[in-house]
């Protein structure tokens, strides 16, 4: 016992009485981290223990529109906040994880985020020297993929990918515990996957990428085109003003309730196509998971499931190969890249 | 020294004269393996060292109509003579490599060998049995592909993919110095990952395929349209007998150097495809080498990289990733898969 302080003692016999998020108590004998999640529209910050279960949390609004300096100074409030709300003093913590909308670099640089107009920012550094803590960054998706292995619907597997449908494609791959994140840093782009060739234009300017169908984007390439080609009518014309690169997930999902026939066909397309992306990473990386998350999902997830599933099933290759996978949704929701940021940041520093 | 026997001083003091594959001469100090490539065509067996050195080898037909036991017996003598030609005794080796074309459980069970008529067959079980020697068994695009990452084009890589156009397309993942043969050690099957939704009919059922496009079998089916359809014409009409699904390497290079119009787009097409699977596989895993073998790629390798790397460059995600990734021809040819065997038995073995 000699070299056991009282302190240690004490936490040995009285473990901290929170339940974590899976409902199981845990002794939170590694420490505490912080999960930072840069979006474009929010900044969202959580403390969390071992177990994923989250001490505190704070938001604010990112406005881009204050450049880099000012959405960071932005972020270190919501750290701060977030710490305050679990009682927490930061230097408590064993260190920063972060998930930003941008391939990352090891170094903890932003190398493109179009949607907050970064380009080679330098995050993980201003963070570091501002909070004196290790900090660790992630591909937002990234990390959003390995939550959810660690802490979400993937809880136990070794193999997961994941698909994140929303306004585009997002996506992470971790393969036996690990993130793939490619010798140049930007790999897991699953919505640039090729799945038509020579077919829709991308937003990224390639064709026939896995975004340009199975997305928010791609339902409005095909809404577009059946109201204005083929004049079709539909109630979503209305609810998104007309514009139809503006499509909100409530939105459909209130069309999607009325039935209205073109915006089921324009979800279940995307929902069909979203299942081509699946089997293809099961036949090429048979991963014992595949979750599927983003705003579309959370909206919609068990009416669109079915028909992702059948059209994976229709061409992963060897049939019958997705017997041994299980495609499921998300579990985190909202957490999922700050607490996914937590996950990834605990594998590196602890 | 005490430990040391005279036989071992005798080895340290006279070390061998023999050339390793690469031209380095390097100590056998961790033993001899046996790799055995089972195709459906050909058995083949190498005696190589560490280093990749080939010390002997042997080779029979493979004649799949023996059924399992008929061609395991075959294999038996090919892998005899391969230790007698490299003047080892069996006992001296520390295990034997297997590829074979089926998806292989851990315990060296062939899942499903089309070419050879096999189901659920022993294969790791009835070598080990007869040979007293560990067995460790791997697909044979997989063996090819980490034969080329551990003594290849793609040496010194971590992250690698290879892809082998022959009458299919067959491929291998290798992420950090790791295969990927997924949960279902049924992954890596690049060939039958979707890059047209909808599109050709592939030999497995599905639609769309890169193997239905990047292949003798895609090419066949490119040339049997424009022949019957189109009315065109080719020389390769004559050279393949009017088959167009039994198309050979050999005839397509003699078409190709002729400037056959019809077989240089057929070629063409399927490189571009080849292209699109390559550019996939970057966008996903970023890979710093990606090799291309296979018949095709052995016979007309030089003239179709530049139509592949094009492809590739133009689908490839984020714009400019694949100047990280090199993309070039195998180079162990023959041998890739009886030392990919010995390279995937070292790693599990030694």
């Amino acid at each position: 016992m000699g070299k056991r302080s009282k302190k240690t003692d004490e936490v040995d016999s009285k473990p901290a009485k929170r339940k974590s998020r899976k409902g199981r108590a845990k002794a939170d004998d590694d420490g505490l981290l912080v999960g930072l999640d840069i979006g474009g529209t929010k900044l969202y910050a959580v403390v969390a223990d071992s177990s994923g279960a989250v001490r505190g949390s704070a938001r604010k609004k990112t406005r881009p529109q204050l450049g880099f300096e000012g959405v960071m100074g932005r972020a270190l409030e919501v750290v701060a906040e977030a710490c305050e709300d679990a009682k927490v003093p930061l230097e408590a913590l064993r260190g920063v994880g972060v998930g930003a909308p941008s391939p990352m670099l090891p170094d903890g640089t932003a190398v493109n985020a179009p949607n907050l107009g970064w380009r080679n920012a330098p995050v993980g550094a201003l963070l570091e020297g501002q909070l004196s803590r290790p900090v660790i960054t992630a591909n937002d998706c990234d990390a959003g993929t390995f939550g959810e292995l660690v802490y979400g619907a993937g809880a136990g597997a070794d193999t997961l990918v994941g698909l994140f449908m929303g306004t585009g494609l997002g996506g992470g791959i971790v393969i036996d515990g690990k993130p793939v994140c490619g010798e140049n840093n930007m790999a897991a782009e699953i919505g640039h996957m090729v799945v038509v060739a020579d077919g829709r234009r991308c937003g990224c300017g390639h064709r026939g990428c896995l975004e340009a169908y199975a997305s928010k984007t791609g339902m409005g390439s095909y809404l577009r085109c059946q109201v204005a080609c083929e004049g079709r009518e539909t109630v979503l014309t209305e609810l998104c003003d007309g514009d139809f690169g503006s499509l909100r997930s409530g939105a459909l999902a209130k069309a999607y309730a009325e039935q209205d026939e073109l915006a089921v066909e324009a979800l279940h397309e995307s929902a069909r196509f979203l299942g081509i992306g699946v089997a293809n990473l099961v036949t090429l990386l048979g991963p014992s998971v595949v979750v599927l998350g983003g705003g579309v999902m959370e909206a919609l997830g068990k009416q669109l499931l079915p028909h992702v599933e059948r059209a994976a099933r229709a061409s992963a290759f060897p049939p019958g190969t997705l017997k041994k996978t299980k495609i499921c949704l998300a579990a985190l929701g909202d957490d999922s890249v700050a607490l996914g940021a937590v996950a990834w940041a605990r594998q590196r520093l602890l």
